[in-house]
């Protein structure tokens, strides 16, 4: 029986993980569960799966939660709390699903630990994918993508020398706004914005999407995960989201994985890999699809995609600070203070101040993240 | 230095594995080439690779060898010289590429000499898939599929687990007339039918096409390449032949393999399975092709594939009686004999007539394609 610790349980992606496991109940015991600030979903999550532990951000939202954890649950805040998660309960398998750069600490700290990762927290590897991927290596310790796209690649490489691997294709369905101009973005609202055309998702990832920030960050992960060189990693518009990606290998094969999107069967892979097992998702009906399209992707009408390669190429903290300049952009668009097109303007403008740092160490990068802050904020 | 015996050299398959081999000499040492009629062609290759045999289907053909041949070249005649070439010159791979139910006896004999088997022949496994696969997995011999589908399909369960598998999803252009009704192909000639929109092939294969009987061949291929029943074997309409094939798995991921219509990949993938080289095929352009469309077979537009099923669930004897009415029904059309659609009506008249004998040894079978074919010619 594997012991999962899930970091971000209250999340997107940590309820759809305790879905897959409450349908295999007896593949897997939860013994932790951290969230951020929903003290009533992460109570209901703790009566259901009795962990050893539950960890929540603030201690506002940990009021909420004295004396009526079942028995046997401990209660911890904040960063401490996320760590002892990760790595104080004897998790063998960690999914890291907390959203922006906070995951960091607490991946590193799995890894340490010796657990197998779950990632589904794209900016612990953006932010400081050399650092994680070395460590990871060091201690053995696998590292499986949870990410639709991610998997799909993971998926694609199955039984498949590296080497033979010409290139990545990473599917982007264009996000909620890809049938705009970019003059019809002037105005659009955080509502227009939520609604993403495919996948139900959180709002930052959703947002992420409509920006294209969000393929930008997992063209970064995919770079760390799979070892390769951003000219071998490609996007390509596909509005569907049917095809998950794709790899291209040195025989002009191409291997893909399609399915319906059900974020339910990449946590599922993760979590059962090397085997599969059946899922609750419906199977895909490529005759009732009909049709899957592909379009070139458009870095004028996606900016925020050709920063990101810029940042990756460029390398060091220079994707730290893409990543933490969204994140702080974004929540100044979901709290209406800023309008859409100000997100890719405020990352540009700290992309322009950032003297990229070659081969940070951790402190840097949060240095970097930290500084990377305040300026969109500005 | 793989030792490789190309039976049926000057086919389709053939002249497009020499063309695999000749760019990787140093892979591969063609050791023997068989072909039907063709000595001309085979004259070339001969000097071209220096067998240690040639064989060649007829002594009318043979003549025109004689004294033309390199040094060190043998020649001999017919199912002698195929079974020669098959295990009697030390290949430890042999590309059974004839075309039809001859192919059969030579394959047996390439198993028995312990070779590896490229299989383009599908007739083989059609007409006698329970000898061919009992007897290849006795001498622990890989059948290694070179049909576009079948290796779709194996590339796709590279690194799976073969319990895991949901179904197989085969895809089928539709042939030359896929845009055509049934009224539509009452007077069609041999010239339309031999119009294939994606794919350079033989006559045969061709024919096989338009008729949806290549289809059908296919899936009883599949069947016993890869021991799954019938009702995990689907067939889906997609003109654009991109995508290969598919395998659906008990997860709902479909893992699909793509690529220009270019047999010299699937080819060159089982020469060098598990590895893959580079390949003079151009690579996959998705946003060139703009798109994929998948329809619902249709049963009725093709009865042929709705027989060769029957055929395949009826097993024994019956798919050998399905095959051989098959070719020589398409041998009678080629030559101008009969319509079109008298080629499914003579298939439905030889199994209407035959009663499947089960688990049937070499002679039953050789007797039932011997008497479906003489009444297929009725």
């Amino acid at each position: 029986m594997r012991k999962i610790a899930v970091l971000g349980s209250t999340g997107s992606i940590g309820t759809q993980t305790l879905d897959v496991i409450s349908r295999n109940p007896e593949a897997y015991e939860v013994v932790a569960l951290a969230a951020g600030t929903n003290a009533e979903l992460l109570l209901t999550q703790a009566h259901a799966f009795r962990p050893k532990l539950v960890s929540i951000a603030s201690e506002e939202a940990a009021a909420r939660l004295r004396g009526e954890l079942p028995e046997g649950t401990r209660l911890l805040i904040g960063e401490e709390g996320l760590t002892e998660a990760a790595a104080g309960c004897g998790a063998d398998y960690v999914v890291c699903a907390l959203v922006g750069a906070v995951g960091l600490r607490s991946t590193l700290a799995a890894i340490d630990a010796g657990a197998a990762i779950g990632l589904a927290n794209k900016e612990t590897l953006v932010t400081a994918g050399h650092i994680v991927t070395k460590r990871a290596g060091e201690k053995g310790v696998p590292l499986l993508p949870i990410d639709s796209e991610h998997s799909a690649i993971f998926q694609c490489l199955n039984g498949e020398d590296g080497r033979a691997v010409k290139r990545l294709l990473i599917t982007a369905s264009g996000g909620s706004f890809r049938d705009r101009t970019r003059e019809q973005l002037v105005h659009v609202t955080v509502e227009d914005a939520l609604k993403h055309p495919n996948w139900s998702m959180g709002a930052k990832i959703t947002i992420d999407s409509a920006t294209m920030v969000n393929k930008g960050l997992e063209v970064i992960e995919a770079h760390w995960l799979f070892g390769l060189p951003y000219e071998q990693i490609d996007v390509v518009l596909h509005p569907e989201s049917i095809v998950h990606s794709m790899v291209e290998f040195s025989d002009t094969s191409v291997i893909a994985q399609l399915g319906n999107p059900d974020m339910r069967v990449p946590i599922q892979y993760a979590l059962t890999y090397p085997q599969r097992r059946p899922s609750p998702a419906s199977p895909l009906d490529l005759v009732k699809a009909g049709a899957l399209h592909f379009r070139e992707m458009d870095f004028v009408r996606y900016p925020c995609l050709r920063m990101a390669y810029e940042a990756g190429r460029a390398g060091g903290t220079a994707t730290t600070a893409f990543n933490a300049a969204n994140e702080a952009a974004v929540g100044r668009f979901l709290r209406g203070e800023i309008p859409f097109l100000a997100i890719e303007s405020i990352i540009e403008s700290v992309l322009g101040k950032h003297d990229a740092i070659t081969n940070p160490d951790l402190e840097t990068i949060l240095g970097t993240d930290d500084w990377a802050r305040r300026e969109a904020l500005k």
